[in-house]
């Protein structure tokens, strides 16, 4: 079977193969993504999903003549796989290896960068635009989930697509799923009727719906739509996880994103540690915050499974809103239960936040609404990559008035944080890191009181250096000064607003460090100089934190240890500010 | 007939008065939005054509049990003539006086601060949610124009409030227009039997079309709407501009947004001065840029009038595209234009361009594409007030890798700068303010050449203090300047990068102020910090800039000289910083 994709390694090879071969070709594709994902982790449920579409899109259209472009890129393992990135698709989602997500850079078939969902009808149709402005040929796809539907962006693509009249062609891969079940009216609109009045009352001729797994049927659809001199959709029925009998039987995710497994006497062993993450421990607090306050309520955006919050739903359905994927709504929604009084949390990964940064100034912060946003992957995300990288959040939340934001050094401090938000006038955000908890080391005093300003984990007699530190940086930070007895840590606690107090005695040490788990530019490290210019006085300053490119995938603690994010690293910037040698 | 709209002010007292009486008050609160608008200005047209459906509004449902959300608030004049601040209003976007928006700080009727479009069904789904939570009772409407739903913001609202089953009652009212005339598939769905599929197909039931200027239709539908215990929208037909001819002649923007205006011998004059805005001075050069180079093309989000770009729309009817609002599909559209080869300008409000931040991150600058975007509206927006100030975009773009920002000190900078963004192989930004240019002193070189670094605009022989400006901000600083002979004056032209010699020589005259017109936090001051932390150099550092709040309107150049954005605010701040007494 193996050898049909072994003789496949670009589209024109696919289209080359006789209908006979396209069975075990689609084989050999699953054959190889469960291997890769037992070995490396991935995207398994999506790409296992779309063998066939894949295949039969580049039988009909001809890349990278014609431009296909895959929203997200989750169900795309078996395009890099016939694009001649099969040899290397061992290192997929590793440093230097292949990209977890599509990349121009990485192949020409790969149309345009895609990470974050509902990107694909809008890039698409300014391609196809761009295309004919400079009269340039070729057709061009869109290749979109049904979870993406529920996001406005693809809205706003379909919208003006279908008022358009160009011959863009959207491929719907209806899995309906989002990572899990889709929400909102769009699934029961898919699944009636209603998605031929749908799509056609927006200005596309409707194909389907199709068995997404029948190849002749598909590739009879896409032709079609290649012919068409107007906008169209092709409905492809796929099923996630398809030809993967423990990720078909998985209702929640259909194996969405799995870490690496095995098989050990016929079943599948995930290799996963034991450790509880960040994103579990605040979703314990979360559920004491709802047991003990009924006006507590959570939102999250498509992300229960990624924040843990599925035992949360099951026992509070009516007040955990997963609202799909749909951030800005998730934001807005959030100023709406504020407004009438309840106690949102709206839990989100810090680069989706990213995407309801209007709603967040002019929906929650301007009115000042008492919204709390969990920011959960804020930081380095590894394998994730460039697309998921929490770098931002620091810098772009500082700005607006009113808005406080906090980060947990130990998963200890979740629950102080958690009530301390809860209890604020104005809103609030809380961000952690992706991984596991780190061990509470005895400098670290924990309490249950709601907490305010910065905190001293260490406090030298005479001292000459403050580490000042955002998050569990605080930790590496410790291990930094063990042989230092006169540098001082200083954990910020709070990015905004500064405690002042605390900050301007780390300047009367002469020099300090300030390191964050984020860019530099306008983050903490930033602020602490504006209030140090601002109070005239002049310490000698260093920022530590993420550099000016988008870093990509690899792994986070080989990262931070070339970034200088940990305690050997924090040493170093220490001393060299200090002017003295590193060990 | 003013004495009909005299004797109510308050929704109790429109719904005591007898049906007989509601043409009466209709006409009087006709009269009144006409005469207030033209002694003062402001959003006339939609306000206008929103008259009747605001009385039966206030009939059917008792605000402020019920909510009313009217999305940004365009529409609600005579909302809030009738909910007690009919005497204020003549204090309409004047600073201290009545908001230009609706915001429930000024009426406990205003049921959430509205200023940016699209925001209203989710807010709303969210009050309604939150009452059920808390076991309060009462209505929740949303106000939708059909402009507004062609956002994503609007859909994710109504695919999520349709998979609800909540009672929410949202009334699209459909004047056909956005500011201009409305774009994509929605306008024709909306004129079709589309409409019904469209939102049933979404789960709501669907009532109309309405004639919005039928009390009596209007009424009814409203009560139907208000009994329903499912999702329910009222479409409702109104005409922009109704009841003042000028407006409804006006095919453009049936008066939309209109300076002060006067009746002189039966014709409509408009009071506005004659100096041309930088808005028109960048669409002068734009239009140049089109015609010498085919590949360039204009993308703007329904600011086809605020940016001043109808004349090119006419010109080249094909390369100028207005997607509508939907700020996200404009920049992923440019995106996808500029990846197949194209130059695409996308033409936005700085505070718009926060509505697609993420699109800005992940899909122009995560792949470097050339796009550049223009910045209309950077910095104080006066009379336009807190919800549309240009505060944040340095700040909340200056992290992103790879992208340029400019800003012009005068109109004459528009061209070479935008020549060198088109030139680049990469993003740029090109922030510029409202309101009229300035005149280019003789101080100020300006060449045809594309631009590089930062631009001395004074360089004193022995200097012991600098400003350092970003955009206009250069003007007053030459003035300030004027009676300082040892002071210089540095235009920084790029907010990111730094020119980071030309800003070590304004460090090493030992004394330097930053001034922008945007926040502080995060801003060009505090690149200009984190420069001089990494150089290890210590001048005294003042930054000047927007404060930590969410500035009103007022006027423009009021604001400016209190916060100290003027020739005399930036001597003030020099004298200071040199520990002088100000003059």
């Amino acid at each position: 079977m193996a050898d049909v994709l072994s003789g496949v390694s670009s589209p024109s090879e696919v289209r080359a193969l006789p209908e006979d071969a396209l069975p075990g070709l689609c084989e050999s594709l699953r054959e190889a993504i469960i291997t890769l994902c037992g070995r490396v982790g991935g995207h398994l449920g999506a790409s296992l999903g779309a063998v066939e579409l894949v295949v039969a899109l580049h039988r009909v259209f001809h890349t990278p003549q014609d431009a296909i472009l895959f929203d997200v890129g989750h169900q795309a393992y078996a395009h890099k796989l016939l694009t001649g990135r099969r040899d290397r698709m061992h290192t997929l989602r590793q440093a230097g290896g292949i990209a977890p997500f599509l990349d121009p850079r990485e192949s020409p078939h790969d149309a345009l960068a895609a990470g974050h969902a509902c990107t694909a009808i809008s890039a698409a149709l300014g391609v196809l635009a761009g295309r004919r402005q400079l009269e340039h040929r070729g057709h061009v796809v869109a290749v979109v989930g049904d979870g993406a539907l529920t996001g406005g962006l693809s809205f706003e693509g379909l919208n003006n697509a279908g008022g358009s009249h160009l011959p863009l062609v959207v491929v719907v891969n209806d899995n309906q799923m989002s990572i899990s079940a889709n929400v909102g009216a769009i699934p029961a609109l898919l699944r009636t009727r209603n998605a031929r009045a749908f799509f056609e009352s927006l200005g596309f001729t409707y194909l389907g719906p199709v068995d997404g797994h029948d190849l002749g049927a598909l590739t009879q659809a896409l032709r079609e739509a290649k012919a068409s001199s107007r906008p169209v959709v092709v409905h492809a029925l796929t099923k996630k996880g398809r030809g993967f009998p423990p990720a078909e039987a998985d209702e929640q995710t259909r194996g969405h994103a799995m870490g690496p497994y095995e098989w050990r006497a016929g079943k599948l062993v995930r290799s996963r540690g034991g450790l509880p993450t960040f994103s579990e421990a605040f979703a314990t607090v979360l559920g004491e915050a709802l047991e003990r306050d009924p006006r507590v309520v959570v939102v999250t955006p498509a992300m229960l499974e990624g924040s843990a919050l599925t035992g949360l739903k099951t026992r509070y359905p009516d007040r955990v809103h997963d609202v799909g994927i749909a951030e800005q709504h998730a934001v807005t929604f959030c100023a709406g239960l504020a407004a009438a009084g309840a106690r949102p949390v709206c839990v989100v990964y810090s680069t989706f936040l990213q995407r309801a940064y209007d709603q967040v100034v002019h929906d929650v912060c301007l009115p000042g609404l008492p919204v709390v946003f969990a920011l959960d992957r804020a930081g380095l995300v590894g394998a994730d990559g460039a697309t998921h990288q929490g770098a931002y959040d620091v810098s772009f939340l500082r700005p607006l008035p009113g808005l406080t934001q906090w980060a947990p050094v130990v998963g200890e401090d979740l629950g102080p944080m958690l009530t301390t938000a809860l209890q604020a006038a104005g809103p609030s955000v809380l961000r952690f890191p992706r991984g596991t908890l780190p061990a509470v080391p005895p400098e670290l005093h924990v309490g249950d009181a709601p907490v305010a300003g910065a905190r001293w984990l260490k406090r030298a007699q005479a001292p000459r250096l403050t580490l000042v530190t955002l998050g569990p940086l605080g930790l590496a930070a410790l291990e930094a000064v063990r042989d230092e007895p006169d540098w001082s840590v200083l954990d910020a606690r709070r990015a905004w607003p500064l405690d002042e107090a605390a900050l301007l005695e780390a300047a009367a040490s002469g020099h300090v460090v300030v390191a964050e788990e984020g860019t530099t530019r306008g983050g903490l490290g930033s602020a602490v100089l504006e209030l140090y210019a601002a109070s005239g006085v002049h310490p000698r300053v260093k920022l530590v934190g993420m550099p000016d490119v988008f870093l990509p995938h690899g792994d986070a603690r080989v990262q931070r240890a070339e970034l200088g994010l940990d305690a050997v690293g924090l040493r170093r910037a220490g001393r060299g500010l200090l002017g003295e040698e590193a060990p």
